[in-house]
């Protein structure tokens, strides 16, 4: 993209041929409903330069400049009727033009600024894109990128990409997917490690071993044809040691602890804890996660705009249907609600997922917008993963049941959803790339397993896979990055195992996917599901009971842990259930008739639909 | 008291003799800011009596009856300016005088309802009255009272009562406390286990085997001569199964399920939670703990009225400076505000500290006065026990240290403050008579016992000792009421070890006891440890640190928990502490001139008054 718009610059004649390296954004978009437009112009000496254009609706209003004389930033206004179309910027120095520049103002599609962010409707999966499918083998190795493939090793690269995650679109339709959350696909041009893509080299740039900018653009359509939504990863807090700013860094200051090497303490309550040392709360903003990943300063008002442009740009450009900001708390808190603003206000129906690792739901509230937070700090990011829930969840299905063990730790974490603005928009997750996997944390107990899908997929949040659960991935219990992230069968040409047909899965596999795709596709067009309310009651003799009820129609949710048969009293529940009820079991099509009692069977799940 | 009223009552010509069986509260004060007063008047067939009194400033404005055709209850207004002074009570039927009582209305002390509340100017001590002075061997047993004396049994009665506090209160004053909490006083008199005081017989009596109603008020008149106040253990929930009520009870709906046992659930979120199902609220709050301890209902609007005058009838005639109010969810919410604002409304700078027993300050700070709660639940209870603060303490000493153990559990705990309304008006246990005793849970590690100590008397907080920590009183690890609650050495004739005057304590103890009262006197005297702010490092390699500070005034707080010395660079403190402070270390009166570093020897503590 950049290389036609370099090469439109230099058929215009020029007085001195300064070659424009970078001009960023590449192009922006007529009626959005923010004015300002910034455009980071990258050129030799290009600081002393001053900018004409002459286009209706849109004017240069500031010229910004930094310490290295290799760049300037062009504030441009756009007019809120401008039309879309292309128009020169004019590049001057002491009276003459050094340089020519194209920029387009594209058409925005239909109804972008109301697209409709992911929400409680949808289920999303995580994939990482590198370990799914390979479905183009010719990008497995780029020439320019230093890493090539490695399948053999769990922390190289393998191979998949953009085009395999498009061509399994139909399987995870069927297996009732309706939002892809793939991790960064960006440029991470480092010589080692880079499958991930947590270390941007460049932050316009699709990764051409994941394919190119329209090959992502192309695969979000065809997954919206599928009624599939697309969620990209940003990371705002870091780059890529390899991003190309380094070689000709715009300004010292945009990188914190001046672009050297400083650790992050990962002490994050300290951003919000009242009595928390400065010197502790800059050691986790500015540190750095390590070497290779220089930490942004997003205090510095122009890397800020660039930012928030470039997320903005994404959205608009791919179509998406939800950011996951990763590493949420890292960034600068200010820069964040500014971030988060911005593309509240472009996209008011968008979502925004925020990672804040922490078990504590007072911090992870935090950042939700609509908290009402003690020291005055506003967020307007909707949503943030469930990290306590998920943990809660895990100590209900492995824990021994005691008066303050096991399934009361779910039930009480529950609870503390008064402490969010809006629960019901928090992702729950059973694992993600930097999770042990489930099956595995659940000691490979496929009791265990049912009642984590059912439980995901009936709670009242928004529920999220991480790819090859649905067919019980395993992993060391103890985090091991590249054996959680494993190729998925049937990915690569040569698998003998192949998960979308079902060859050569284990019947125990087979089972767990037809799970998987019987709750999703219940939820899928399950209004109950979706916008319910909830009402539990509290744990007991290691039965754990729920229903999410709208209206007369009723979801319940029986879970007995205990390795004895369990005979529940339904005159508990009369308050809400019917006397002598009849439900469908939504897993087996079975009709159950009660008569003041069910049957829970030792180690049991039931999913029933009041008829 | 009553005897006496009774006399009076029989003395004036009656044309039918009705004896009056209670009469409560057997007076009351003039001057009170509610106006409204409730008498309880018990006697047979009283129900269809009318009253009549004739007294400036005092009428009677209702009568109200309940099932129990044996019970009155008589509303009366007392005008703003009624004089204190004695009037009759005359009770007719069908035209005749059945019964005549003189009642009287008290003058009140000066200043009583501007009396300041225990704060976090004071150290509280708690004590277990029957376990901690036998000053008074005459009450030992009582004619009457079911349970006489076995101190050979960990569940007996020990001897323990008023006048042994009584005599402890200089060691208690040199120990630096400055407020006592004894566990209830009132008359418990059931066959067996009746030393807790948790089961009362009688709600306006003191227990004679602890004294009298006016050994009580004298004990606390004495206490105050000493700087020190007493706050009283108040039971709203639930009473003993030997209450006078039960042999005549008002009415079925006084006690919850109708009078039967039903056990509570101890599930204390349901009265909280958004989800929960009203039958588990119900099972919560209206569950007896045990069928020894009915539980009362106290949605009934005249037992509310009865159990609201009580306490405020205790904190004027004892010239209480607080309440400690037992299991504190387990009563009905409505009633909680009701009874604390009532309690607030009369004495505005009083406090009141609440139980609830839960690590999740989510739960805890709901009840805390000032909480906007998302179910917009209001209390006026200012201080609730900081159970979280507690078990974060402990693990916090006990865990080895990890990212997401140890100190960091207590520092991220701290930061928790946010969803308190007034978290420095909790109160901080090292222990109560419920949970082991600390000396144990930190297998009597002496270096963790001071740190303890310290942070006990340091932390932003209302800190509070159980009787005979300061000694290294020790339990069985796992809960054991007998053992937590043994006798305090000295408190008995014959004690061959003798807290009070050290005589027979190991150095390890008169050690305790010393660093103890060091501790205390200095935070008795130190504004800053009362007032100061609060700020926090981050723990690092088994050192965490501190300061309170206030003005140009700073207390700091070292402690290393590892087996290593460790060196602190003191440029991390820069933000507050001067460079090259001087400091005093307050255990050992030293002065440590610091020149960059701090040093920190293995498993030590370091108490530092900057100069």
């Amino acid at each position: 993209m950049k290389a036609v718009l370099l090469s439109l610059a230099l058929l215009a004649p020029v007085a001195q041929a300064t070659t424009i390296q970078h001009l960023e954004p590449a192009f922006w978009w007529a009626g959005m409903k923010e004015p300002k437009l910034q455009l980071m112009v990258h050129a030799k000496d290009i600081q002393q330069a001053q900018v004409q254009l002459n286009y209706p609706g849109v004017k240069v209003t500031g010229l910004q400049k930094v310490e290295n004389p290799n760049y300037l930033f062009v504030d441009l206004e756009l007019s809120p009727d401008v039309k879309p179309g292309r128009f020169e910027l004019v590049f001057t120095q002491d009276g003459e033009i050094i340089a020519r520049h194209h920029y387009s103002l594209l058409a925005r599609q239909p109804g972008s600024a109301q697209r409709q962010g992911f929400s409680q409707k949808d289920l999303i999966y995580l994939i990482t894109p590198d370990r799914f499918v390979n479905g183009d083998s010719a990008n497995d190795e780029v020439k320019g990128l230093s890493e090539g493939l490695n399948r053999a090793s769990p922390g190289g690269r393998h191979g998949g990409d953009i085009a395999g995650m498009q061509q399994a679109l139909p399987y995870l339709q069927q297996l009732g997917v309706t939002q892809i959350w793939p991790q960064p696909l960006t440029e991470n041009n480092s010589p080692a490690y880079s499958y991930h893509g947590y270390a941007a080299t460049d932050l316009y740039k699709i990764d051409p071993r994941f394919g190119s900018n329209s090959d992502y653009k192309n695969f979000v359509a065809e997954a919206k044809k599928l009624g599939i939504g697309v969620i990209q990863d940003i990371v705002v807090n870091h780059i890529g040691s390899n991003h190309w700013w380094l070689k000709d860094l715009p300004e010292k200051s945009w990188l914190n602890y001046d672009a050297s090497f400083h650790p992050t303490n990962h002490a994050r309550t300290t951003v919000q804890d009242p009595y928390a040392a400065k010197v502790d709360a800059k050691a986790f903003v500015d540190g750095w996660f390590v070497d290779t990943m220089p930490d942004l300063n997003q205090r510095h008002p122009l890397l800020a705009t660039y930012l928030i442009q470039n997320s903005v740009w994404w959205v608009e450009y791919a179509n998406l249907s939800g950011i996951r900001e990763d590493t949420y708390s890292y960034a600068d808190k200010n820069f964040l609600t500014a971030w988060s603003k911005r593309l509240m206000s472009e996209y008011p129906n968008f979502n925004i997922v925020g990672e804040e690792w922490s078990a504590n739901p007072v911090v992870v509230s935090y950042w939700q917008r609509g908290k009402q937070n003690s020291d005055g700090y506003q967020s307007f990011t909707p949503s943030m993963m469930d990290f306590p829930l998920y943990y809660a969840l895990l100590a209900a299905l492995t824990e021994e049941e005691a008066w303050d063990k096991g399934w009361v730790k779910l039930y009480e974490a529950l609870g503390n959803d008064v402490i969010y603005p809006d629960p019901t928009n928090l992702v729950l997750f059973e694992g993600n790339h930097d999770t042990a996997r489930i099956f595995s944390l659940l000691n490979e107990d496929r009791d265990l397993y049912q009642m984590a899908m059912i439980y995901l997929l009936t709670a009242p949040r928004i529920p999220q896979l991480y790819y090859g659960t649905e067919i019980l991935k395993q992993s060391p219990k103890q985090r091991d990055d590249g054996l959680v992230r494993s190729d998925f069968p049937g990915g690569w040409p040569g698998d003998t195992v192949n998960a979308f047909s079902g060859q050569g899965l284990s019947k125990a596999q087979l089972q767990a996917q037809h799970l998987v795709r019987t709750l999703a596709n219940y939820r899928k067009t399950n209004t109950v599901l979706q916008q319910g309310k909830m009402k539990h009651f509290s744990p007991v003799h290691g039965v754990y009971s729920y229903a999410r009820y709208q209206g007369s129609r009723q979801v319940w949710v029986f879970f007995n842990k205990s390795t004895e048969a369990r005979t529940v009293d339904l005159n508990r529940y009369l308050e809400l259930m019917p006397a002598n009820a009849r439900f469908k079991e939504v897993l087996t099509g079975q009709t159950i008739s009660t008569k003041g009692t069910l049957e829970l069977p030792a180690r049991s799940s039931l999913l029933l639909e009041l008829q």
